[in-house]
């Protein structure tokens, strides 16, 4: 409906104005970045191609998501993987186009574990025979598959699991059972609502030699299970499943609890797959870990994108120590603003070397593991583990500090964070939870230091080795100031960072393995092991970058090395890492930094390319149109202004004439 | 429907049994304890009182509201605040038992705006006859009214806001207009759906002595101004108002957007306030962010009590260092969990603490000042404003540190934390930046130390004065080592955050005061300034509490004390308010605390008395029956297991047999 709005306009000067001037105003090539960034893949290409095709479908209109119940939504959500999957087929997407799609809508794909870990586990583990049958019927989804591992009271420790798998010799059938509520199965994603089958983890029972009724635990095992009726999609009789409920975020996904009642798998609706390469159990956790890292880079970017174009916009106050005239100041000016936005821009894109070299370690491993040589798998594994706990913090951290950075408005809807922040909140605590999954580091680097300190005199295996090797040597010479110049050099901020690493793991090793301190009163020091120097070297290999690019993306290294030394300055100054004057140095360089950085910053953000359909976001778009955005949400999209309320504490009525009380709303549902 | 996992128990030893062992394992009383918080202004009583009489009715039931759309929720949080308003004639509930039943029910009302802003900026500001007129009508709710001062462009900055009320000599009329979009009230809450009153905020324009087009703006002023009909509750001509849209929080609550066209307000409609005192408009910011203070305790407190009561009946490996047989290690005694855990036990304490004494300082502040002495205004107004940044980040960041420490369970709506945590992340923005009020209290310091400087031979004029001085005579006197023993003494521990404070403000002073800094280079230092020693004063002065549980909320705050001295280890080293064989002696320290205090943790979040009814947490409940609780949840109350999926994805068909497609979904809306 028409009104005088429509004719309004923002005061001046306006986000387009504002941005216009923010690109012009930077000699950062936006597209050479870009292409540095993101095409190695073909990425770029790919989103270009794709973007398209989903924006165009109705059904992929993000504009009143957001006031959906959880059913509706949850309905929404089946309806566009059904259709993501129809197009697949109808463009003949391959896997990593159909991905692209998926991700571009930004729903969690009620099929996810049906194409992440059932057809997965099955093609990697299971027998040449069972592949046969089983694969045509998964890869069409004629069958839809979850994988059901987690119960309701054994998340992390798989061998506490209490599912219970116990083979009858007479029927040669396994019997599944719950034999309590904490048995039941649970947050097994895909197998809520969805899924027909599931591959179910449960301690495999087995009669003990020469015994009838005595049974001996071999441990968790997979099976293969169907749960559904295919016709009546109602769960098969002995099988209570459904979806767990409300949580936080992935609400389009049926996380399941699932219970069987002396369920018997037979032959014909079931099989037990016995775990070939347990290699390859260890790698599929370790991908799905390496995928969290590498995909961590592109949450923070999201974030720090709508952050700096909207701070970039967003005027408040003039200058206290300026003239007093003009426009008031944009906020991203303020330093306050920069300390929280600048280095989370800057930790975009160390965590983006950081993926990039955590893929490039996966792809290595897995082929010298095809090559039958496993030497490198406890290494890449300590790594994926380190890397998903630093990684997925920062991003998660990252995205809450963007939101508070832009005041009131991001509450609002209209930064585009919330769902974002809601699904990715699940990533610290999901597939190995952070503060478990470091204990895995730091086991490994006590037993790599243990191994230096027995063969120091031995040729150095590896450069963490070498490191440690120089450690011990020069730590046996006594105290000696480290004559690092952090402040002028790249090369000795990086040996800062490495000092501070293995004057740490020492120090554990030392209270480990020497004084025999028992393990849990260690975790806490461990926890703080893994970090990150990949920038560095990325940059001091690349050759892609043109100067004035890479000078700035050397900045940008300064700024997220220093940011990281002054939160754990202490740290650094107790293992000689950097000198009392570099630490009190270190705000000013920061600040320095800080307004070298800021002409680029919109640039920079323009380079991670991220789309307007994407981010959802009115303070993010690209053009700048925040506030038409924000009020087009408001006054035009939002159901709620369709309904005029009865506004009578005295009157039970809610709708302003509909007569119907309050109550009504809860016996809804 | 009746099946066999009705007679399925959780594995043992289960919450109950484990919760007992906890209750009786420790000599704290919890009835003491929550009597010495909770007692002295009947806190605790009234909620005994009120508990019941919101429980008994179905429409506060809490059990599916997590699966509404925004819509049904707002219907179903306007039927709650009707029925709330109406129990309060009932039961002739003072305004405190009122806000009682509101907590423990525990839905933004869309009339808080009416209670909070405009019938107290009216009782305080307007004159005794416009008290007269509107006092009767709005105290009983006849009309209903918002308070609309910030605008899309504009919020902190108040002499920024766009919208225009311009005198009318000949119709003795104000003209209000948006020349702008930017111009439009955004935020304001009661006012999207729900007022029919609001007091407007708008810049004042008269016409110039002697001309009838020239008009100066004499800054904002307040306006109570009709906006919607009595009879339709449609917006009045010339109006465009409605409600904002979905936010991460505040589901229940109709932030508005409001524009005008032209719009006339006559003493008919409406009304023009001078505000009188304009320290009064001061003392109501004040009193909001004082009420923020006071509460941030108890939020604190919940997601704390959650946490613990959880992670002591949670169960996860054998002790790595242990004989390996028994039940799996209580996921509360890893030391990894404990540092996250019990640090915000001990901070909820320290909230505690805080909170009462800025509600002391708030009273006799506004005693002082209707006493017509305004002194201790600019102290309050500091204080309120460091307070109100650091307890709501401690207790935002608290409530998702919580969260995490839960692991997977935590990120499910059994959490009980979920409405929680999308309310209070508003917290930090709102009633003023957290970031942008610091630098209040900042400007307020520097104005005392540069006093101090100005006056180091006149006698102290409080305690702050008598600390500056004391530190700028020692400073003349050179660096020396200060002496104190913070790991022995706790007055010692105390006088380490004060000198770091005092230090942190000389610095500042010094570089904006003598060195001429310009302002916005010092904020990010500024940042740093406040912080609480309240605790300490509050346990030496006590004499309410008995032998252990005065010397268990001793542990409580020296744990307090080091957890933050060790995140700040540097600042408190560089300015000698600790030595570095103190700080290197923290991670003991802290670790030897956290044994102490742990067998207490089940009765010290027992003390907050926080009822199930409120935490609404299947992980939090008093009874321990967690895995119950999340299966019932899951099991029966979940809407979404009603309904019967079609898997296929060749079918567009989304519900069983329903044969209704996806793309209906949307278009509900």
């Amino acid at each position: 409906m028409p009104d005088f709005t429509d004719n309004l306009r923002p005061s001046q000067p306006d986000g387009p104005t504002t941005l216009a001037r923010e690109r012009t105003g930077s000699n950062i090539s936006p597209k050479e970045l870009s292409h540095h960034l993101l095409s190695t893949d073909g990425f770029l290409e790919r989103q270009a191609r794709i973007l398209p095709i989903v924006q165009r479908e109705p059904l992929f209109s993000k504009e009143k998501q957001q006031n959906l119940s959880r059913p509706e939504r949850f309905k929404l959500g089946l309806a566009r993987a059904k259709l993501l999957r129809r197009l697949k087929e109808q463009h003949k997407w391959s896997h990593d186009e159909y991905k692209m799609a998926e991700y571009l809508v930004d729903d969690v794909s009620p099929y996810f574990l049906h194409l992440e870990m059932f057809i997965t586990t099955i093609r990697e583990q299971a027998s040449e025979a069972q592949r046969a049958e089983w694969l045509p019927l998964i890869e069409s989804w004629k069958i839809v598959g979850a994988y059901a591992q987690t119960e309701l009271g054994h998340g992390s420790n798989v061998r506490g699991l209490e599912l219970e798998a116990r083979w009858d010799g007479n029927t040669k059938e396994f019997i599944l059972h719950s034999p309590t509520l904490t048995a039941s199965k649970w947050w097994n994603g895909s197998l809520g609502r969805i899924a027909n089958h599931a591959i179910v983890v449960a301690q495999l029972l087995l009669p003990k030699d020469g015994s009838e009724n005595e049974y001996a635990s071999h441990g968790p095992h997979p099976f293969i299970v169907q749960v559904r009726d295919m016709k009546t999609h109602l769960p098969l009789s002995g099988v209570v499943v459904g979806d767990i409920g409300p949580k936080y975020g992935y609400i389009t996904m049926d996380n399941a609890y699932m219970l069987f009642n002396h369920f018997r798998v037979n032959p014909n609706s079931g099989i037990y797959t016995k775990p070939e390469q347990p290699a390859l159990v260890y790698g599929s956790l370790t991908y799905v870990r390496a995928q969290i890292v590498h995909h961590a880079r592109l949450v923070l970017a999201r974030a720090v994108t709508v952050a700096v174009r909207y701070t970039a916009i967003r005027r408040q106050f003039q200058d206290r120590d300026g003239d007093k005239c003009g426009p008031e100041m944009a906020v991203l000016d303020y330093p306050t603003v920069q300390i929280r936005i600048l280095p989370l821009l800057a930790t975009a894109f160390a965590l983006h070397y950081t993926g990039q070299s955590m893929r490039a370690i996966y792809q290595s491993t897995r082929e010298d593991v095809e090559q039958g040589d496993f030497r490198s798998l406890a290494h890449m594994h300590s790594m994926s583990s380190g890397l998903k706990s630093l990684c997925t913090m920062l991003a998660a951290d990252g995205v809450e500090t963007c939101r508070r950075a832009m005041g009131g408005h991001g509450f609002g809807g209209g930064s585009g964070l919330i769902q974002l922040n809601n699904d990715y909140l699940s990533k610290p605590t999901v597939e190995g939870d952070n503060w478990m999954i470091t204990q895995q580091v730091a086991a490994y680097l006590i037993k790599k230091m243990t191994a230096a300190v027995d063969s120091l005199a031995s040729p150095t295996s590896d450069k963490t080795d070498e490191i440690f090797k120089e450690f011990i040597r020069n730590r046996s010479n006594g105290p000696s100031p480290t004559g690092l110049d952090v402040l002028a050099s790249d090369q000795d901020v990086v040996k800062s960072f490495e000092l501070r690493a293995t004057a740490l793991t020492y120090d554990v090793y030392e209270q480990r393995v020497l004084k025999k301190k028992s393990w849990n009163s260690l975790l806490i020091q461990l926890h703080k092991l893994s970090k990150v120097t990949k920038f560095f070297e990325s940059l001091s290999t690349d050759n892609s970058l043109s100067g004035s690019t890479k000078s700035i993306m050397w900045e940008l290294f300064r700024l997220f090395a220093f940011y990281t030394m002054e939160h754990e300055a202490f740290e650094f100054f107790r293992c000689n890492a950097v000198t009392k004057s570099d630490l009190d140095g270190l705000p000013a360089r920061i600040q320095e930094l800080m307004s070298r950085i800021r002409p680029h910053a919109v640039n920079l953000v323009d380079s991670w390319m991220i789309p307007d359909y994407l981010l959802d976001s009115a303070l993010g778009r690209y053009d700048g149109r925040v506030y038409e955005d924000l009020y087009n949400r408001a006054h035009r999209l939002n159901p709620l202004n369709k309904i005029t309320f009865n506004p009578n504490y005295w009157e039970d009525e809610i709708v302003k004439g509909s007569g119907e009380s309050g109550a009504s709303i809860l016996s809804k549902l």
